[in-house]
């Protein structure tokens, strides 16, 4: 046996790293990952923030740019009894927090074997290692001399946000703005000519939760960057068209749509207006809150139809499961929990309506694995308008890759799938991401070719398909892509 | 690496296909496959038609042999775009759809790259290369020659139906026939000597759903066949119980029951009565009509322990997600969705009431895999009543099959399964199913031999075991093992 | 192929059972099985009954030790037809029963073949082989032979439950015990010496569930040894505190929550005391009782957080699924089935007001493994009260613990699970399952490993954490290792 232990560790990332182990199926990986190598990366999906790219500043220290925004860091450093505050979590109330980001990083170093095992350590090894020239484990011990080649390493010229985009190999990068953006960062990156590779997504989830605090100032605004009088739900509707229709001119090519459940069921104009009044005089209950997000899902799909923007769901989240925790330190550090969801009854009304429309596309995720052979891949089975994302936030990982191409490929094959979104905030890890996606896909392919279910020739091509042509052209405008 | 690319392809199966990869593996699953290699098919669940057999005349073109009525072939080339018209399906409205078969093959064979890592593939090369002589790869290119090999050898006298059913080595056949039918077909294959091979199975699902568009017309001409008035519930049941006594005459084993839950609350009998009456006069709701299904469930039971008809469940299953394709195209097109199915709360009545009786045996199916380890291997591993089926349609797969294994036998053993049943109605797949199934079995068994746990001997005759000698145990009808 | 048939069998277990298949993990995993052969056993979590060990006589014959109270065992044979009454399961109605402990054991080695691929198959192996020096494989030619060494060695001194406690190498072994417990067993281990080593679990549900049968006598029962009136809720409750007291005092670490959901919504003093006033006149309704039970969870924790108990919740299991078998034979009989079970809405108040306590350790099982990777892990991997129990009863196997650490990992990591428990009633299986633990997660570490994800040294590492350092320091009492 090989001795792989600590003080072999060559500072470099392994070249067969998450490739099947057994020594048949590794070499047939090994060849189909080597076509998928010099492949761009098409981000359809991200949450890297637009003003980061306008701007083109230096990133901050270590600590801001890889442990405090980091939900996936965050929430397993909790998870063992490291408080918030040590990890510099701004706090509502301004209380006191660790401001020194040395001291957050070492902290987090000191920490590192609680990562092994999990996606979150493969990424950063890949980020570390391969981005940022670490070359040693992460501990209490190594912690100072990391955070010391990192923040060296992020003033060079080269790590500029819009240098990193060429030097990852980025073809397109989505990234989420809210039906109320003004898109003035994709106004400016389009100015100097980065309007094709970095595009907007459309993402309403504010304005069409009704019982949200916020909504009616939301909505106002809405309202105004569309020029629309949203006193009536006419005007509300007529504002949203209005505004995809300024994503699209910006770019957009999809929208992004995030509720608790996937819930289609379309109400009357009569039902809808009532709902859109009682939420404007602040007198909605919950019930036809859900009601009415549900509608306007079934709106989106109808405009979708119009404009041609590709449709995401990602339903099943509950967020802030412990909301003394979001009152304390706000949203997404880490206490979203996924629930049961339900697609067959719940989509029902929309793909009834529009599963067969050319210009419709709708690419569902899920949190919630059982729905892979039960629910998602009959769906995308048949229905031409829908397409399966990739698998998604706590099922983005090795293991949970290889189930949903182990699930999915029997009933949806390849084709009816995205092939990978990296869905991330963390800028530096979106090669990783992209090469653990390759290497999985590699790695399913080769099982294949060695059970003899597909052939070699066709593996490859396959591979490059998921890797490259399918995420493009799950994402292009459907528009575009019909007469 | 051995190069399996394309030009390479020899024209043949590979004998070590659907095996395991790896070297220690798969030598010893080679040899458990070897043991059942011979073994002929027990098919006890499947959806030939007895006609078919009974004229034995030839099949006809390629297209309206394998690909029009193949849901999953269908389902697979709408879900990208082409539309049911291009492939043959008929139009309720009589409207204009492609009545060429060389054209309709053609379209299926210049998309054969969307079944690549499906099960469809794998079965369909078998039929191609084993049953059929094609030795070229499908694609728009070898399309014509495909379709002319095969109409050749459909016209071959060895390709009629019965010869098939010995080259096959197909041992018994049960079809699948409604409480309607009038058993002609088996009649006259009894005639003629098959009774023996090819037996009916008790389908009672159109008269026990009264809400079904057409039941009143079903139920009357059930009375009829029974020779029993069926004004009254009294009636109905008396004629269901004479349906399938000559059923049994007519050498069934078998019930099957097809219903969206697994239910089997029984209802008194004078809401029985009451439920109906009110059927009758068209006067009857879905919670109605749903509660006397359940309570009809329990009754098949208590015939069952009478009978000794073994009773075969397949809930789960969602027909016509899209009711405008069903009412374009009919049913059974490829828009049957599986929904989450519950088990154990929904079966105690019929298993408090009959689960020990040795008069009764419960095959269960299921769609839904998350009640493998949970509640349908629980259930088998202690009432001697029940049974589980072969993973059933969407998870009739290579890997399908091997989860279900995994999760299945910790609980109930081999021994409460029932084999394979490969549920089709495309007869020319009959051996590429059962091959796949002892494949997947082989490999299962292999890995616990070199596992060591199992030692080989014992995984020689377990592999026996679930390619005969159980589903033959295990479809007899109880009256013939029982005193 | 290496022949490893029958003949071939030499009467030892193989060091590599359980170990993955493939030459290059396989060496791996046994090298970081290795590290974790000579730890002790830490048995947190098992039904040994604390009287055995307290008068620590003699074992009885080998029917009534390993087949009658094995519900795993009776279970199958039941399922494949054998009656309860040929196992010897008393009826409570006194009807005649197998009296015979050979004719039982003859019954049992007569259906070994049933066990095939199962978990008790492999237990059992190390209990014939490795405990009782049983070298032939069971069947009914070898049963009287395997009886007769068996019946031998029970006998002999050193397989009295103590001296088998140090062959064994259980460093300390947790009871279950009952809220109204008098504790005289422990007490009288404690005197002899064994107080460290053999402690008690609170366990309450017989108290918790007012519409038990019983329950009025339980909770008397409960007041006498707690010296409190428990005419009130309030007493009710300080009878708890009390009794929790004064199983800390008998050096309890845990309580044990057996309950059919997790629902932890708390009720306010005046419902809570309605309830149980309700109860105590015998008035209570099934809805009434079981938010009450939910209720109690709630202040079991509270009570946690005052004394330090780590609280382990069991939901999902419905006792009894055959009324009338329980009627005839008792409980735990094998007829007890998993149900969907849900957590997150259900653990919302828990979490919400204790998830972050430092006094605070919920311990989460499931027999639902839909729930790893959408809820379990999520919950664990944020909460820092939160760990995952391991796999449970059904899924307490091979591929089930595989399963496991393949779902959770990605999220909880490694520590946030507790390691092993066994949870078993059989005293002589307590090595094979800690044994069967240790190389499945050798097995998964090992693949880690050759899939570099993982440094070698860190798996050894971690494979002693799993076996022996995270089971120990999950079940410390919260106030022993918090200021």
């Amino acid at each position: 046996m090989p001795d792989t232990a600590r003080a072999a560790r060559p500072g470099a990332l392994h070249p067969d790293r998450a490739l099947p182990a057994d020594p048949v199926t590794r070499p047939v990986a090994r060849r189909i990952l080597e076509a998928t190598r010099d492949l761009p990366i098409v981000s359809m999906h991200g949450h890297v923030d637009a003003g980061v790219l306008a701007r083109d500043e230096p990133f901050g220290d270590p600590a801001s740019l890889l442990v405090v925004p980091d939900h996936y860091l965050v929430r397993m450093l909790v998870s063992q009894g490291v408080p918030h505050e040590a990890l510099g979590l701004a706090r509502r109330d301004g209380g006191p927090v660790e401001q020194d980001p040395r001291a957050i990083w070492r902290t987090f170093a000191a920490h590192w074997h609680l990562f092994r095992g999990t996606p979150t350590r493969f990424w950063l090894d890949h980020v570390l290692v391969e981005v940022l020239g670490v070359t040693q484990r992460l501990s209490a011990e190594t912690a100072d001399a990391a955070y010391d080649t990192i923040a060296a390493r992020l003033v060079e010229p080269g790590f500029r946000p819009l240098s990193l985009l060429d030097r990852f190999g980025i073809e397109v990068l989505a990234t989420t703005d809210p039906a109320t953006a003004d898109l003035a960062d994709h106004a400016a990156l389009a100015d100097r000519g980065w309007g094709e590779r970095v595009v907007p997504t459309f993402r309403p989830d504010a304005v069409l939760h009704v019982d949200r605090p916020g909504w009616a100032a939301d909505v106002a605004r809405l309202g105004e960057l569309a020029g629309v009088d949203i006193g009536s739900y006419q005007g509300f509707v007529r504002a949203l068209e209005l505004r995809r229709q300024a994503f699209v001119a910006a770019g957009a090519r999809a929208t992004d749509h995030g509720h608790v459940r996937a819930d289609t069921t379309p109400m009357t104009l009569h039902e809808a207006s009532a709902v859109f009044d009682a939420a404007l005089r602040g007198d909605v209950d919950a019930a036809a809150a859900r009601a009415f997000s549900a509608h306007m899902l079934f709106e989106m799909a109808r405009m979708s139809t119009q404009d041609g923007l590709v449709m995401q769901l990602h339903p099943g989240a509950l967020r802030d499961h412990d909301p003394g925790i979001a009152a304390r330190y706000g949203h997404d550090v880490g206490y979203d929990v996924p629930v049961v969801t339900e697609y067959v009854h719940a989509l029902r009304p929309l793909l009834t309506a529009f599963g067969h429309h050319p210009g419709m596309r709708l690419v569902l995720f899920t949190l919630d694995e059982d729905t892979f052979t039960r629910e998602l891949a009959p769906l995308a089975g048949v229905y031409p308008a829908v397409r399966l994302g990739a698998p998604w936030w706590f099922l983005d990982t090795p293991d949970g890759m290889r189930r949903f191409r182990e699930a999915v490929t029997d009933t949806a094959g390849f084709a009816n799938t995205t092939g990978f979104v990296d869905d991330t905030r963390a800028f530096l890890s979106i090669p990783a991401r992209h090469d653990l996606a390759r290497r999985v896909d590699a790695g399913f392919l080769a099982r294949l070719v060695v059970e003899h279910r597909l052939d070699l020739d066709e593996a490859l091509e396959t591979a490059v398909d998921l890797a490259y042509r399918i995420p493009r052209d799950a994402y292009a405008r459907r528009a575009e892509v019909l007469p």
